[in-house]
């Protein structure tokens, strides 16, 4: 056995305390595939005292992230502290600068100052790995980074929120309003601290920026992704869509158009028979498009300590056997400025609205659809309920701007109240 | 740029056509990517003169394919001919000896002699790599090897032969006997040259035994999978399993228990509702569960022009970039030898028989079974049909060999017409 790669781990949290266990427990495994050991020469985080369920004694202790990245016996940063600024970017950059390697699960970091770190990372010779910030358990940065190098990736599409896709499965299998099973969610602890990184989609946009940026060759443009959280959703239009052969799932897009980039991350309807809308709980999935691969489908746990945790040690094991890649696939000098595209792909849209009951109501709304050079697919108007018909329409595919005008005619034929749902219908 | 990866290509099949195509058309994009060019120097094919929809002649031509692997302006071999002997062989240990890597796409010839060319490989410090031999376009070498490299692997399953799941899934959507899809996908060209190959399980479980040698650290170990093919399967059986939520598919397992390496590759009955289950047409699907991943699963397609090149290519860029790993993930001298699982793990069992219509003939049956400690969790007898009532019998868990006994003792009762049909129930 040749020289031991020495790491120091910041962040003992679920993720942190899991790497420590798979480094004790799994050293001979560990050594026998890389060819080398791993060890782990110091450790930090907040709380000195916490139980982890995990013996730490061993290991030296740091309160300051910076000082352990930078110690002499670390070879290897890993970053599982979180937060895209502060004490994560900090000793990020530490760790850069004094020639060390770098392994993070910081999907926000990377999102917002990835452009900044990867270049940092190669002016100093050193990798900066993130396997696990994307989709936990699941493979796509490696797949996308190097199995598909050989292509020209088209489309990226995923479910990469667990807490989301726990809500909408849940809401739609239990019969549970939004509000309640965001409850649920909380109580089982699948929220983070501010509950809008969730539902808000904002988790899931930073994934989908950076997957964006090794697919395109772009930089990391997490401002330009179109975020549109899951809190609308009701239980009706859940309803309304399986009944028409769809699910509804937050879900991220990233293509490069001639109009430029596109990065949305939105609540979308799938068709409930393809891989995505048959997607149950909190399991992430993430589809890629090749021009010469065609499709492949990635499947797994999108969180946890073991999952995430394995997604570590794999970049761990990448840099103990001496694999040593480009951030974003390419060197970051090379990745061009993304253009956020202006106007979406043309979809189909689903569109839920309320009808006074009154007679031409209906008309009116197909008028004015008409008039936006929108063409109607399929309609269904159900029973009234009150004073209100509920009316849902599936479009043909139309300009999402063109939508949002016949939106706003609606609102001016005062025959449909409060404000319609219009869904945008993602085909596999 | 620095200096270019030139390659030397043996085979101009569908895959090899697909290879030169990417490396004329997205040199540029491989460039960046890969820090440096990649081309082609070199190519060789049984006939010179056929048209492959590529142009060839920049490229030197060599009528031998050893030639063509030792030439000084190779520096990587990529061998797509296929067989587990001959020429393919024969270059590909030429290559290795005069210092060449080597890509290859031939599950034939790894999984009969890929312990020898990986003690080759290393004996010259040279890399072995074939993703593409294993389930097309789908990156699972790699994910296995490289990103689930801090699990143990605890089981892999998978439907690695896309025309035999052509075939099952189009005996169901169709409602058509075994023999007509059988030549349906002939006419179609879906068929190997030996549709052995396919249908009796050889090439999935080629597949298959090299996967479990990555997982399990063991030589890759072909003649120890237990193979049965899918030409048994009936329309009926097709049914009856969907009729109790479950779907027919040659499966693939490997797991290591306390008795062995165990290797299946056999038509199992898995729910309708799991990703395998819900695997239509040509498409594969490699499910690999670890300690720390719990379970992901890969879906693409599993043979073409387009994705299986997709796979050579993200090994040729491997090696451009400067990733070199173990054949199979470890040294090759640490692999151990494959002991083969004398017993499978136990599981339930889907039966199906005729019975003659004869007082106590299902009381016949019903007593075998318990006789060899066999207890049943399902049972259906469906209407007399001519002399004979077809009988459905669903196991609990049980030995294989319990149920073998049973099935010897069953045709002693005199009451089972011809030979009942037996296959495992794998869960998921």
């Amino acid at each position: 056995m040749t020289t031991p790669l020495r790491l120091g781990i910041a962040g003992l949290g679920t993720v942190g305390a899991g790497t420590v266990k798979i480094v004790r427990q799994k050293a001979h495994l560990l050594a026998v595939r890389a060819g080398r050991p791993v060890e782990i020469s110091a450790v930090s985080a907040r709380n000195r005292d916490k139980d982890r369920g995990v013996p730490l004694t061993s290991y030296a202790w740091e309160d300051d992230p910076v000082t352990l990245a930078t110690r002499d016996d670390v070879d290897v940063f890993v970053e599982l502290m979180g937060g895209s600024d502060g004490p994560a970017k900090a000793a990020t950059e530490a760790a850069l600068k004094a020639g060390k390697d770098v392994v993070t699960a910081n999907k926000a970091m990377l999102a917002v100052h990835g452009q900044d770190l990867a270049l940092l990372a190669e002016a100093n010779g050193r990798v900066l790995r993130f396997e696990g910030a994307v989709a936990g358990g699941i493979p796509i940065v490696k797949a996308l980074t190097e199995s598909l190098a050989g292509n020209e990736v088209t489309r990226i599409l995923g479910v990469m929120n667990g807490t989301c896709n726990y809500i909408l499965t849940r809401m739609e299998s239990a019969g549970l309003p939004y509000d309640t099973v965001f409850e649920e969610a909380n109580q089982l602890g699948y929220l983070e601290a501010d509950p809008e990184l969730d539902v808000g989609g904002i988790d899931a946009g930073h994934k989908l920026a950076i997957l964006a940026a090794i697919a395109f060759g772009t930089q990391v443009h997490f401002a330009g992704v179109e975020l549109e959280g899951i809190g609308k959703i009701v239980i009706e239009d859940i309803r309304a869509a399986a009944d028409m052969g769809y699910r509804i799932k937050l879900l991220g897009v990233a293509q490069m158009t001639g109009r430029g980039l596109e990065q949305r991350m939105s609540p979308c309807l799938v068709p409930a028979t393809s891989p995505l809308g048959q997607l149950e709980g909190g399991t992430n999935m993430v589809v890629v498009e090749g021009d010469s691969v065609e499709q492949i489908v990635l499947r797994g746990p999108g969180a946890g300590e073991g999952p995430t945790a394995s997604a570590v040690m794999g970049d761990v094991m990448d840099i103990a056997r001496g694999l040593r890649v480009s951030t974003f696939g390419q060197p970051a000098a090379t990745l061009t400025a993304a253009q956020a595209a202006q106007s979406a792909t043309p979809a189909s849209y689903y569109l839920r609205m309320n009808l006074k009951d009154r007679p031409g109501a209906l008309a009116k709304v197909a008028t004015v659809l008409g008039e936006s050079g929108i063409s109607i697919n399929r309609m269904r108007q159900y029973g009234h309920a009150n004073e209100s018909a509920p009316v849902l329409i599936v479009t043909h595919k139309t300009q999402r701007s063109a939508l949002n005008e016949a939106l706003t005619a609606m609102g001016r034929t005062g025959v449909v109240l409060g404000d319609p749902v219009a869904l945008r219908i993602e085909n596999l």
